[in-house]
């Protein structure tokens, strides 16, 4: 049986931002900082990153916890892996997590300038193809071993995606607030929805709302 | 005491438009058809319109009852008064509702091109007013005679209301559909959750998430 392909808390903004603009090195979402994290550093999961104290185990931790089970291995966005941009200039960059990642699985990052895969001592190995959305699926499949995909992000990985079909799971993260600017998930993805089911649950806690998308049957 | 000032049962999609593309007298919200209004067509207020059986009185028919109560007077954009555009050729044109509306109380018709006023049998007066938004609520305020004033769309009515900060409450249902095309809710507000506490909450008859959104004090 072949794994699923799966997408785990993935923010956005009221009108549809999963990232701000001006994304650099210090400011991975852009003029929106935190603030579409702001619920996950609330989770047990978020809040181990910053060395934080969870705020309670409801609805936003529950969410946050199944991103790793049954996961064989990530696909994600360049921008995901690191600032840089164009050819790679810096290849002693290991990406934003230090040595300790919190994949451990192989992970592929999806670039026009492929480099050598890097091991970290983890058990997290990056993979660098420049490949369409289905070739770099079916790479990750093969290293999964009959476990699921996840993809990873940024933005405009998880719409490429979408937009080829190949998502089977989907867990949005809507966050009350307007960011006016930056990259949007649904751009070209009108009537996207005919092909999942939704279920909806808003965060008493944190006042953001859980939609979880359920591919219909292919 | 002042009125309040509010919005209700106002439907947006997943990427945020209030309305398709291509509106017309067959087709008030475009290519959205009735997709954004499906979760009223549930509640008894909307099912009374088309003649059908409400589905239930859960939080989508609590949340849609609550549209009529305290209400004085209601401001509305000249696209909700009907297709028409510029000068008015045909002034025989009362509404899309009828003779019997759901209003029974003055209506303030925002235009560029003020028209007599039209009384109906049943209470509603349409006012036709060239005005800002500030001038438009001073009128509709005196009108209410203490009573509130619902902004009653459409999509740049209501953001125009917004970005004017006058909106006291705000009512909106969030549908999970990408509509793709049509008019914006949120261009030119960011930001504007911070003026606000917004409480949120899914339907689990419409999937719809209803969002409350609250004036912090001035």
């Amino acid at each position: 049986m072949t794994g699923q392909v799966r997408v785990h808390n993935f923010s956005i903004s009221l009108d549809g931002f999963g990232a701000g603009e001006g994304q650099t090195q210090e400011a991975p979402f852009g003029h929106a900082g935190g603030s579409l994290l702001n619920w996950f550093f609330g989770t047990r999961m978020g809040a181990a990153i910053h060395g934080l104290e969870p705020a309670a185990l409801g609805v936003d931790d529950a969410f946050a916890s199944a991103w790793g089970d049954g996961i064989g291995a990530e696909i994600m966005g360049r921008n995901k892996f690191g600032p840089q941009r164009g050819p790679w200039e810096d290849e002693s960059w290991r990406g934003w997590w230090g040595e300790e990642t919190p994949f451990k699985t192989p992970v592929f990052v999806l670039t026009h300038h492929p480099r050598p895969s890097i091991e970290m001592g983890d058990g997290t190995v990056f993979h660098f193809l420049d490949a369409t959305p289905a070739e770099a699926l079916a790479q990750a499949r093969e290293a999964a071993d009959g476990l699921d995909v996840r993809i990873g992000g940024g933005v405009a990985t998880v719409r490429e995606f979408l937009a080829a079909d190949l998502i089977d799971h989907m867990h949005l993260v809507e966050v009350p607030i307007v960011l006016g600017r930056g990259e949007r998930l649904w751009d070209g993805l009108e009537g996207v929805q005919e092909r999942f089911t939704v279920e909806s649950v808003a965060s008493p806690m944190s006042g953001v709302v859980h939609r979880s998308f359920s591919r219909l049957p292919r």
